[in-house]
Parts: C-alpha cells; sequence; structure tokens
C-alpha cells in the first residue's frame, strides 16, 4: 500500500482497510529504518493513524499543520513526498529529524523546541482571517508540551478571539520523562475513572461564609461533582478558556479519528481535539520502554536491543558526581525540565527523591524554583539542554543573578549536538551568560575535570554556568591541577603559536599542538576553563610570547572566548594574531559532530593547515597592512 | 493610627475599627507622597486591607511573602520600617519602588518582572519542608501575572507536590491594561452571574460517538452545567490542578480577609485564595483610571492632574508612525504583551482593531505569534519593553531566526530607564540580539530617524531589532541621510578623536565635539546607526585617521558596539586607543537617568574630561606598553 502512496491525496482515495494496511506498513518501514539510522522512534509510532487521518481528512498543504516539537514527522514526511529518503534521515544534507519549511511544502514551520505549535497555528490562522482566506490551521501538540510557559499562553489567548483554529492535544500520556503538574492531573481526569478525592471537606465551611458562593452552590456542587467532575472537568476547563472541546478520542481507531476531525473541520472558532495515542504502539519494544526508544541510536529489531555498547558520556559522569557529592551535602537539591535521564539525574531522583523536582516542560519556572531555593539556603543544581535554557534567559538574569544567587545551571548538549540540527545546537550559552554580570562560566576538557569542577562550582557563592557536550571525552588527561576560580590551567609551554581553548576543544588544542611539534612548531597549550572570570593575567604573558594566538571553542565566536582574547590583545597592544576558531554567526544544520566540525574548519587536520596558511601570510606580509588587505577584499 | 505602627507586631495589636482607621491614613500618606514622587499608585491602593490583613495573619518576617512584580509594596514598606523614608521613593540611593531584599528582612526576594512569585515562593517552601521547617510561604500574583508563562508552569508544578504554600490571587481585574485571553474570561465566570452561553450543542452528538464519554454523562453534564457553572469551573480548575480553593473574598473587608487567611494558615498542602479588589481604591481619580494611575508622574491630589504638560516621546512618535504606515500597507499588524498605552500603541489598536493583538503578560507567545502572522506573510510588529524581551529570548532564536522571518521587534524603554532599578534597566538587548545569527539591529539619533527606521525596518526582508529610550529625543538633529540596511551617517568629520555613537548617545557624542571643538580638538561624530549589519568599512576611514575612537552606546558594553569597534581597530591592526564607554558588567541600581548617567561617566562633561585625559596619558606614553600598565595595576 505504502507503494501506492506518495502524497496526501493518494491516501484520500483509500477505504478504511486499506488505510489500516498502510498503517501498518508505515510502521514496518520506520521501525526498519530508525533501526539502522537511529532517532526519535516511540512517539512517531505513536501518531501513525493521527498522522494518516489529518492528511485524509484535512486539504494538506492548503490546510496547514504545525507539529509541537516535530521530532513526530517522519510518518508525516513519509506521507507527504519524502518516504523514499528516509534512510537519509538525520544525516548531513538528508531529510531532517523536524519539519523543515526548506524541505517541503507541507512543513508548514521549523519546529525542535517545545509548546510553540499553538502561538505559530494562531498566528498563520489571525493572518488568514485578515485576508479573508478560509483554510484550516491545525496544531498538533503533546500532552507535555501543553505545560510549557508558552503554550499556555498561546491558550490563553486563542480564547480571546473566536479565530478559526483547531488544537490537537495528542495525549500520550508521557513527554521524554513521565509528565508531572497538575494539567497531567487534570488530563488524567479524563482519561481514568478513578475516584474523585473529596479535599475539600474544610473549603466547605469557608465558602459558605463568603456572601458570593452561598448555601445553594455548596449544595449543588457536592452532589453533582462525585458524579461528572473527574469526566467533565477538562472539557470544562478548555471550554471555558474558549475553545470547543472534542474527544476524547482512539488515536489508533481511524475511523474514529477521521469522524472527529471531519467534525470539527466543517465547525469554526476555536475547537480542541483529545486525542488518546500510546507512544510505540505496534513494536513490542518501544511500547514497554518509549522512554528507550524516545530519541535512540541503531537497535535490533527483532529484540529491540541497542547495537553497540552504551558509552560512559559526560551527562553520566555529571549524574554519578553529583549524586556522590549529595550524600556528603544535604543541601544540594537537584532540578529537572521533564530531561531526568537525558540529564544523569535517574538515580539522583531515586536515592533522592525529597530533594529532586521534575517541573515538566518548563525551564522558565525550573530556574525560578531554583532561585527560590538557593534564597531559602538550598543549593540547587539544574541541567539542562543547552539550546532549551534560552527559555530562562530572563530568569538567568532577573531572578537568579540580581540577587547574586547561587544556583549550579548545567549546560549539558552544549556546542554541536550533530544530527537534530539548528534548532538543538547548543552554540549560544556561553555568549548569553557572558553579558549577565555576576555569572561563573567554566567548561572542563575531560571527565575528571567536571567532576572537579562540579564540585568546585558547588562550593561558589554565585550564579554558575557550567558546560560540557553530548557523548563522551576526546583524551583522558593526565595533567588536573586544582580549580580555582578564574585560573586557568597551562597544560603545554611553547613559543609562537598559543593555543587557548576550552571545553571540548581543549583536547583539540592539545592535539594541534602535537600535530604542530611534529613540524617543528612549538605551541603553547592552555585550557581556560572560565571564560568568566577569565585570567587574563596568566593567558596574557604566553600570549604576548607567541605570534600566533588561536582560541578553540565549541560555541559562536560573538562574545566568546575568542572575543575575550582579541580584546585582551588589543588592550594590551600585543603584536599578535588572534585566529577566533568557533562557530561564526550563522545556524549550523544537522550532521555528525565530526562532520560539522570539519566542513567549519574545526577538525585537526583544518585546524593545523589553518594556523601554518596563517604563518605563511605573516612571512610575507607583515604587519601594519591590515588595512590595504580590507580594501582589496572589496 | 500610622504613627503608631512601625512594625507588623504593631498592626497585631489593633482592633478591626483602628485597622480600618490605619488602611485610611496609609492611603492618604501614599497619595501625598506619589503625588509629589510619581510612581505606581493604583495598585498600591488596591492592596491596602490585602497588605494588613497578610502581616496581621501571619508572623512576618518568618512567615514570608513574595510579591509578585512588587511595584504593589508601598504599603508593606509602609508597615515593615520604612514609612520615614517612603519621600525618597524610586530616588538614587532612596526606597526602591520594587521589594529589596538589601532594605529589609521583610522584602524576601527582588521581583520586578511579571509572573515570578509563585516559582520563587514554592522554591522556599520546599527549601524549608526539606529543612523541616514550618512557617508560612505565600506568593501574592495578581491576574494579570497568572497569564505569564512563568507563573502557569509554576502552578502546574505546585500541584505535583503537596508543599504547604498559599497563593493570593490578587483578582483585580486588569493588569497594566486590561487583562485579555481565556484565564480572564475563566476568573470572570467567578466574579458575575452572567449566563453562560452553551456553545456545544454541535459538541453534544459528537460526545455521544465517544465511547468513553457515555449518554449518562452528557445528560448529567446538560442538566448540572447552565446552573452552577460559572461559579464552580474556577474553583474546580484550581482544586484539580493540585490546589485548595479558598474564596473569592472582598478584599477591601479587613474582617473577611483576615478571616480566610486565618482558615488558610491552620491548613496544609498548596491553597489559593481568591481576593477580589479594585485598583485605585479610595482615591476617586484613580478608581476612575487606574490605568492613567498605574505608572504616574506627579499630579495634583486634589483634581487628579498631571503636573508638568505631557512631552512627545519615543513611544508616541513610534505609535503615530507605525500607525500611518498601518493605513498604506494592510499587512501590517501590531502586538502588544499587556502594554498597549506604555508602547504607544492605544491609536493604533482603535483604528485596526483587526490587525491589532494583545496577548496579555505573555512576552514568548507575542514573539512566537509574531513568527506565526510573519510566516503567512504579515508584517508584524511588535514593541515591548527592552528588559521584557528577554523573556522571549529563546523565540527570538528559534521561532524568528532560524526561518529568517521579518519580524520587527521594536526595545522601548532600552538602555537605562531610570528609577525603576535594576530589574527594568534595558542594557542587554543589543548583546543578546547580537549574538542571533540573522538580525539587523538598529537604533535612531533622534524622533525623525525613528519615523524613517520603522519605515525601513518593516520593508526588510529578516528579523529587526529597532531600539530606542524611555522619554525624549536630546536634539532634533538637522542632518538626516536615507536609511540604508548596514549604512552608518557621518556627522561631522573631524581628525583627532572619532567619536562613534549609537541610539540616544549619538546626540551626546555630537554635543561632546562641540565642546571638544572649543578646546581646539577637531572630532569625527558617526552615528552607527546599525550595531549589526556594521558599517565596518566606513568607519574604519575615520578610525583609521584618529588618534582616539571612543564608542557611546547606552547599554552593556559586552557585545556591543564598543566590543565591535575594538574588533575592527584590532583586526585591521589601527594604531588607536578604544574607548569603549557604555554600562560594564555590573546590575545598575536606580536613579534618573542623569544622576546615572553621571555615575557611570557618561555626562557629557564626565565624557569630555575622559578624553582630555586619555590624550594626555598618550603625550606622556605612547603605544606599546600596554603590558607594563597592567602589571603595575596589580
Amino acid at each position: 500500500m505504502l507503494e501506492k502512496v506518495n502524497y496526501p491525496e493518494d491516501i484520500r482515495k483509500l477505504n478504511l482497510e486499506e488505510k489500516q494496511i498502510l498503517a501498518k506498513e508505515l510502521r514496518e518501514k520506520m521501525i526498519d529504518t530508525v533501526s539502522n539510522t537511529g532517532g526519535h522512534l516511540a512517539s512517531n509510532l505513536g501518531v501513525v493513524e493521527l498522522t494518516i487521518a489529518l492528511h485524509s481528512a484535512f486539504n494538506t498543504p492548503i490546510d496547514k499543520i504545525v507539529w509541537d516539537v516535530g521530532h513526530q514527522t517522519y510518518v508525516h514526511k513519509m506521507l507527504t513526498g519524502r518516504k523514499e529518503k528516509l534512510d537519509t534521515l538525520r544525516q548531513m544534507n538528508g531529510l531532517a529529524g523536524f519539519p523543515k519549511v526548506s524541505e517541503s511544502m507541507y512543513d508548514t514551520f521549523n519546529t525542535g523546541h517545545s509548546s510553540t505549535s499553538i502561538s505559530i497555528a494562531l498566528g498563520m490562522a489571525r493572518a488568514q482571517e485578515i485576508k479573508g482566506e478560509k483554510n484550516k490551521m491545525l496544531a498538533v501538540i503533546g500532552d507535555g508540551a501543553l505545560t510549557g510557559g508558552m503554550a499556555l499562553e498561546a491558550l490563553n489567548d486563542v480564547g480571546s478571539s473566536n479565530t478559526d483554529m483547531i488544537v490537537i492535544l495528542n495525549d500520550n500520556e508521557m513527554s521524554i520523562s513521565k509528565n508531572v503538574g497538575g494539567i497531567s492531573l487534570l488530563l488524567s481526569k479524563l482519561r481514568t475513572k478513578g475516584l474523585y478525592t473529596d479535599v475539600n471537606i474544610k473549603g466547605k465551611k469557608t465558602m459558605n461564609k463568603i456572601p458570593i458562593v452561598g448555601n445553594r452552590v455548596v449544595k449543588m456542587v457536592q452532589k453533582a461533582k462525585r458524579g461528572i467532575k473527574q469526566m467533565v472537568i477538562p472539557k470544562m476547563y478548555f471550554e471555558d478558556i474558549g475553545f470547543r472541546y472534542l474527544g476524547p478520542v482512539n488515536g489508533h481507531d481511524l475511523e474514529e479519528l477521521e469522524s472527529i476531525l471531519k467534525i470539527a473541520k466543517a465547525q469554526s472558532g476555536p475547537i480542541l481535539i483529545h486525542v488518546l495515542t500510546k507512544k510505540g504502539k505496534g513494536y513490542k519494544p518501544a511500547e514497554d520502554n518509549p522512554d528507550v526508544f524516545h530519541a535512540t541510536s541503531k537497535f535490533d529489531k527483532l529484540t529491540g536491543e541497542k547495537i553497540g555498547k552504551s558509552k560512559f558520556d559526560y551527562s553520566k559522569v555529571f549524574g554519578k558526581k553529583l549524586l556522590d557529592l549529595a550524600k556528603t551535602n544535604q543541601n544540594i537539591v537537584a532540578i529537572t525540565a521533564a530531561m531526568a535521564d537525558g540529564t544523569g539525574l535517574r538515580e539522583f531522583a531515586n536515592e533522592f527523591p525529597e530533594r529532586f523536582f521534575d517541573v515538566g516542560i518548563a525551564e522558565q519556572h525550573a530556574v525560578g524554583l531554583a532561585a527560590g531555593l538557593s534564597r531559602a539556603g538550598m543549593i540547587p543544581v539544574v541541567p539542562m539542554y543547552s539550546s532549551f535554557i534560552q527559555r530562562a534567559f530572563d530568569q538567568l538574569v532577573h531572578d537568579v543573578a540580581i540577587l547574586n544567587l547561587p544556583v549550579v545551571i548545567c549546560a549539558d548538549r552544549s556546542g554541536i549536538v550533530g544530527q537534530d540540527g539548528e534548532t538543538h545546537q547548543g552554540l549560544l550559552d556561553m555568549a548569553f551568560t557572558n553579558i549577565i554580570p555576576n555569572f561563573t562560566i567554566m567548561a572542563p576538557k575531560d571527565f575528571k575535570e567536571l567532576e572537579a569542577m562540579l564540585e568546585f562550582a558547588i562550593g561558589l557563592k554565585n550564579p554558575v554556568l557550567l558546560r560540557y557536550p553530548r557523548g563522551g571525552e576526546q583524551i583522558e588527561f593526565e595533567q588536573h591541577e586544582e580549580i580555582k576560580q578564574g585560573k586557568c590551567e597551562v597544560l603545554q609551554k611553547g613559543k609562537e603559536v598559543c593555543l587557548i581553548g576550552i571545553g571540548k576543544f581543549v583536547a583539540r588544542a592539545y592535539q594541534v599542538a602535537k600535530k604542530l611539534e611534529e613540524k617543528g612548531i612549538e605551541a603553547t597549550v592552555i585550557n581556560a576553563r572560565f571564560l568568566k572570570p577569565l585570567d587574563e593575567f596568566v593567558m596574557l604573558q604566553y600570549m604576548q610570547k607567541a605570534q600566533i594566538v588561536v582560541t578553540l571553542e565549541d560555541g559562536t565566536t560573538k562574545c566568546g572566548i575568542g572575543t575575550e582574547m582579541e580584546r585582551v590583545a588589543f588592550e594590551n597592544k600585543l603584536n599578535v594574531e588572534v585566529m577566533k576558531l568557533g562557530y561564526s554567526d550563522e545556524f549550523v544544520k544537522q550532521g555528525t559532530c565530526e562532520e560539522i566540525e570539519e566542513k567549519y574548519g574545526l577538525s585537526e587536520e583544518k585546524i593545523v593547515s589553518q594556523i601554518l596558511q596563517k604563518k605563511e601570510e605573516l612571512k610575507e606580509n607583515r604587519r601594519g597592512n591590515g588595512w590595504l588587505k580590507i580594501l582589496e577584499k572589496r
């Protein structure tokens, strides 16, 4: 059946039974492919029928679907002209793992971060309304993403206008980790017939005292609520904030799904359809362990076993060390925004449940909560993926830094993350914390240094950003000087070339120095350790002796270590060249980290050859004529 | 009575009648003071009884109150040892207009931005729980602030634990502008007895088809909801997300208030008390026009008339020009996050209601909505106060810049804002957009240039940050070259000194040049106009001729025009001194703009004298010995 279907119009010609066969084939193809390429599996298996039904019931791409987060769009991609390319998924120049408007007219908007879809779809719907167009605008959002402040703000706004739009609530009972919080509670009322626990016995007395809410109402409530509350509340809630609520509907029953979508299509105003799906549906290992198959590496599709042994990585080192520290320091608490597993906090959560807080997808609140805990004497440690910390920028400034509170923000997945692409690269965290007063910013050169830095960070009396990359260490260094605030570590003393690396790229600097040595060039290698406070004084001593200073950072070169060292060189009138290596001011697309580093001139070989080239240039063309070069370039 | 009351323990000794007198006197004192100093009035008049009741019922400062936003803490300050200092309100070294932990042990946390209090109080409450302490933690939050994503995220999280904490919902039916959105709708159901409009007639049919929600429930709903829905929903909503809900209570009835607070105090777990208050209560002009008396300048307390004529300011110029442009360009839409008046959008809202969107206090959604509108062909213009744009940093990156969408973000109140202090200074906007790929960043030198830049921005095909300060222009310039992407404007050609200003500080540069001229020093004056793209080529020509380059920016010198020009000078090996004037890496406290500029060396006189001093230094001490100076400093 999949052979016959290239575009949504092909689906619309199929009967129910044929669509069911299509669903089965889509699942097989996805399991086949992702077991080879890795990627997001469980969420995609959960939306097979929903995606078929959406493209059947609506006139895509005229009607438009915005997929929240967007990692659940593999089915959508296969049904919109891209099934042949599925095996290039997440590879350089291949299909993206997220919607990309540059890839297909069926991809309405680029997503990647959570909780954006309602805002985006509402914007497009309002544009249509202004232009007098009548197409349908849909947002598909999971129950996990619904806890994000941006989604809640948008829900609130949808209700204020009567704009035509349809929100599909894909309620799969888990985001990346298990959902938490009141909204999850509220939704679960609709799913289960569990008993309603009346916590309001004392409240009744109060209600009687308040003139507006009198006795009559109290009695009606008492009578009505036990029976209907758990069934009606979410419906009432969504209707009271201005939606028409349809559902819940079984998200794996194509007939029911299409029927409810058609009812929604025929109506106007804001509509919310509550769809119940199961993550991993149709593949037993993923149904049993949807967490494990959320984002997976290659696996054996028969057994579900991962291929290649699980490597030790920075997240695990962080989690293990934090657990150790927490055993002797009762004040340490850990906060996650729905990423307990990804950030290595699972064991901590098990061992110290009372000192562990999973706030759901809610980065702003995570940092605000940390500020409150810190103010009351605890030491909050908040690991988040670097690109998601962007969500909490104001909280870092306003709630943490102004009061100079000791909060340890750990930027996991900082720098290039690889195959998830632009939306997930963690290139900005050093730059955006560098502009916030009071922050200390540091990055370790290897696992052992991460452990030392974490211990050090926990003892500091000001806010800290501690960043480390996805994956493992590149070298296990022998040298490990004690960590001191604002002090760098000199790994090797040379002369002509001064290599200054931070974090992951200290190892690269070290390897480059070895290569230069083979060519008879003596290089200094400095592990900067701190971007802020910066060890200007010590680094200056080595820069002064050098002809070329090379800075290496796994982030934007705007406002990072390169910019700082350039400033130091200028302020001190050094007669050196500063090569700022890192990522220039652009968004970096998907690929393996190695491919991306190669492309941006950051592989060992590329760096060596750039340095050699610079040395050649300097021979021919001594200082003082930079101005002429600029004129030549134009 | 106020004479007798210095601290909360004094209030606790008073009887009801005495407290009522106290309330009256507090109002009089506030009206007296604020009519002289300016400040936030309406919100403070609205919480007089609530503040008295809180300090009566709870054992502050052992029990802790976090005030959301915090501009409503004048009463709190008067009742906690600071009534004598009220006339220094918002002045340099005087009482802050917001809570400050450095000012009093009764100020639990520094607030200023909206929607933070629940996160902070929850953090403190959880810290207590871990430590086994039993004090009460309260968050006081307005219904406007409740639409902010951070507050909604926090509400959701409170429900997930059973932590003791009390949220006081101060429902005054307006934030700065009138509230909007579904949450407002939901709350209004509790306030009014208005008829519930059953929009669900068609929905019924659907419900019958869904197996989980059967006929029985439909009937029960039909029967129950008309009568009780508008009374019970908010209560049910808050209870379903895990709170015990008490109220609503008349927020100006001290007896009722104290009674409900005491009930809450005796209970455990998360409690929400719904308090109805009236902004401006007790002062007729403020009751009638709470918007006008939200943040007011000096006024005549008898008539309520503002003293000093309303000056033309950047916000008004912006609003007027946007309105003009929108008359001929149908694609222009405007978005505000509850700041229609403050940002000059009121007339636009009246003239083009279908192209105007007030999303409530919801900056993240405001920018996401803009991204959606832009993607669908509209030209969204989003004026926000600079320091509030920080809330939408991720949306600027993820939803706007990655797709390179033409969205015009206007940073109103950028740079120093003066008396609101650290939380409201707009010092970071240039720096944090400078690190985002695809952004154009510009700032006008006067009103006329703002008009031209706005028109230019609306025609651009990429994201724009257009920033302008609070208040009026400093000089009306004669010269106004056409705006061209990435092009600066040379206002005056000199030699020894090259002054490069951006935005508000172009006028300062111009005036400094005049002063230098009097001393026989010829200065170049450049209006940078664009921080990004930067007109390096043209500026370089003038920098090259100069001995001293002075950059002037109303923002952090980290990652702004100073940093950029230093880079240009270094890359081109210029033999110049670069003086980066602006704000160094610290939080800037309250004061008038003039006082702050004086303090940071940015007044005309201070700049002139710094330049003269630098010239002297250069005479004595020619280049090449920066290194020695660093050694001397240590």
